[in-house]
């Protein structure tokens, strides 16, 4: 049985590395993540487990089944996080995993499958600007190259930051995880509010969305703001203005897959009291799990983008930044995951994804699923970022079931 | 006769202090803006003028009139810059003010009325926070407690500045200017576009425009940008475009008299691709030359604010940051002014001034005017400020009418 106490004093606990009055910060590979890494490499020996460790800094703990050559089913997450960033993000992943094996061996449950759990290292892009780079990692994604290119606001270069570790990026492009993987399953804070708004205890997810990101930057005339009448005026931060609200518009209907568009940056040159924005760049953010949606949602933003540009007597330019694909979960691990939730008679729905997750990387070799449960008022990401503990422990034991179920032979998967 | 080498040859001397590749560095009481104070004092000493200082530093030159018992003909301007601003700004001004009187003494004019050229300190706001100060100085508008209040990014008071250059910062109350002023008059570029849009060598200005500047900011939630649906958002961003475009239209719709607004300044918080702008300060600046047409353009503003941030569950708040009358110039000077411009057969407008002059606070106490000449593409406080040479020679022809027939008695002013 899961135990809330038990689970209670991991979140505790790792809530004193990196945590102070203005948040949680474990950045990656800092001594306050290294910390944290610990603590959970600690829990997973406790628990009985194997551990290993790649040459990245993944931790991978073993709870080994009656027949060592069928694949594996994987639970993983991550516990870095951003900076004055909170306790539960990929936290609630971790540690519930671990406490899932926790109870199945208190309860002595036998499984054929062996189960392993994986703390994925620097999942957040906060330091290195990419994101999931563990995971990327063990799926043999990265090269020398890139850990050269990455490099955080101190110069410190993510080879250098893995050397110091006493790591290897020397052998990153050898590091590929090569047991066979049965299916991949992660657990999560939903880090928006849909959860709380429907009043669900689980999200089940259906994909992770995929961001397009791209700048535009926004050219017009920087006037003095009085002697410049309302008609001779080619305000950049006007047109940025109807840029903005364009897409707030476009996305919006889109309705069936859903589109999420975000104006999260809007930088306005030179910025004074008494002259008429010359330039303005926009930082542009469109989600969906459907890439046919977000192509055509882009698509239509362009078109409007040039529409306003011409109208207002204004010049633009449009820097691509990411285009990454949706993945969708698998519909085998959907249902076994509402088979569980259901058994547990809990509030469910089925939802996107539209943050990115460690998850994403599996998908392709395995089927691979994701579960979600409600944090408060949507936040992360942030000092007040909050799950309740009933709300984990609910999660965990959906986990739990659906692990119970997946590491025999003979199940839904198979 | 105004010559144009000899004001040319002025021009460049007055470039050659705090000129870079960059633009004119002229901040107030610098090094560069001394330099350029003491060439032209030295231009006033050798055309003859009697130098006065006072304890602000503010230079006047006087050309003594028949009956120095009558009120004294002012004109004046600025040298002082912004950060890398332009050499014409109110250079034109003092310059063609020297050139002036040199071409009335080389031409033996006599006149009743003293004439006074004033070259004003610290005109720009860009180094203490408020604009035209050494005008405020000689109108006993300042006081020690103002030049202790006025403190520069690196922490300098303007009292402090003042000791620095061997001035009466002590003294600030007392220094008054004294003397009756029979007339003002001040040339300046336009810092707009309007001339040469219409085609005209010379504005007429009909009146000062006030501002009332306030800052607003709009507050949302800032939610995850991939995992938050738009019809659960509440963008600050996307709030503050609507209110952009809100004061864009309304201030439009106010014909005549005309009202500007412009918002100048937007910073987005927290800045980040994937987080849905939580907070957005605007910077608003409101201007005409009719107090009641602008007050009614921010009642309107303020209306719709409210309007905007209910309608997208926001909240707001608004911060006052000045609010300045607008300043008519003498219709007397208007059509003296005008007079002039016919004589000389020059194309002219009349227009209002967006801008702030030193012109404001002389408009209290005798009749004012002032008139400007074009700036290529309307540029001012910018390297790339410009005005012809045969423009500037047009202005101070116009001067030259003007002060010749006001600095005797029984003109049109008496």
């Amino acid at each position: 049985m899961i135990q809330k106490e038990r689970l209670l004093k991991d979140f505790e606990a790792m809530a004193t590395f990196g945590g102070s009055r203005s948040g949680i910060n474990r950045i990656a590979f800092s001594d306050a993540d290294w910390a944290g890494r610990q603590y959970i490499i600690e829990r997973m020996i406790d628990a009985g487990l194997d551990v290993e460790i790649d040459g990245f800094g993944n931790v991978i703990g073993y709870k080994r089944g009656t027949n060592p050559n069928l694949p594996i089913v994987m639970i993983g997450s991550h516990t870095d996080s951003v900076p004055n960033g909170g306790n539960y993000d990929g936290v609630v992943g971790v540690l519930s995993a671990i406490e899932v094996v926790r109870s199945m061996i208190d309860d002595d449950v036998t499984h054929d499958h062996t189960i392993a759990v994986v703390s994925f290292m620097c999942e957040e892009s906060s330091r290195f600007g990419a994101a999931t780079l563990g995971s990327k990692a063990m799926r043999g994604k990265l090269t020398v190259h890139d850990l050269h290119r990455l490099v955080d606001t101190q110069g410190i270069s993510l080879y250098d930051a893995l050397k110091d570790r006493h790591l290897q990026p020397d052998a990153i492009e050898s590091m590929e995880y090569k047991i066979p993987v049965k299916a991949f399953i992660e657990m999560h804070i939903e880090q928006g509010k849909v959860l709380e708004h429907e009043q669900k205890q689980i999200g089940i997810v259906s994909g992770i969305a995929g961001p397009e990101r791209f700048y535009v930057t926004i050219r017009g005339h920087a006037d003095h703001s009085g002697a410049t009448p309302m008609n001779l005026r080619h305000d950049a931060l006007c047109g940025a203005s109807k840029i903005i609200l364009g897409i707030e518009e476009v996305t919006s209907m889109q309705e069936e897959p859903p589109v999420v568009g975000t104006v999260g940056i809007a930088e306005v040159m030179p910025s004074a009291m008494n002259v008429i924005p010359g330039s303005v760049k926009l930082g542009v953010d469109i989600r969906s799990i459907s890439k046919v949606a977000r192509d055509s949602v882009v698509f239509l933003i362009k078109e409007l983008i040039d529409v306003i540009a011409e109208k207002r007597g204004l010049s633009y330019t449009i820097e691509p930044i990411s285009k990454d694909s949706p993945v969708s979960m698998a519909s085998s691990m959907i249902k076994e995951i509402e088979r569980a939730v259901t058994s547990l008679q809990l509030d469910y729905m089925i939802m996107p994804s539209g943050a990115g997750h460690d998850a994403m990387h599996w998908a392709e070799i395995a089927p691979t699923g994701m579960l979600f449960i409600p944090c408060r008022d949507g936040i992360s990401h942030n000092s007040a970022e909050f799950a309740a503990m009933d709300d984990i422990v609910a999660g965990a034991e959906v986990l739990e079931n659906v692990i119970r179920n997946i590491s025999l032979v003979g199940n839904a998967l198979d």
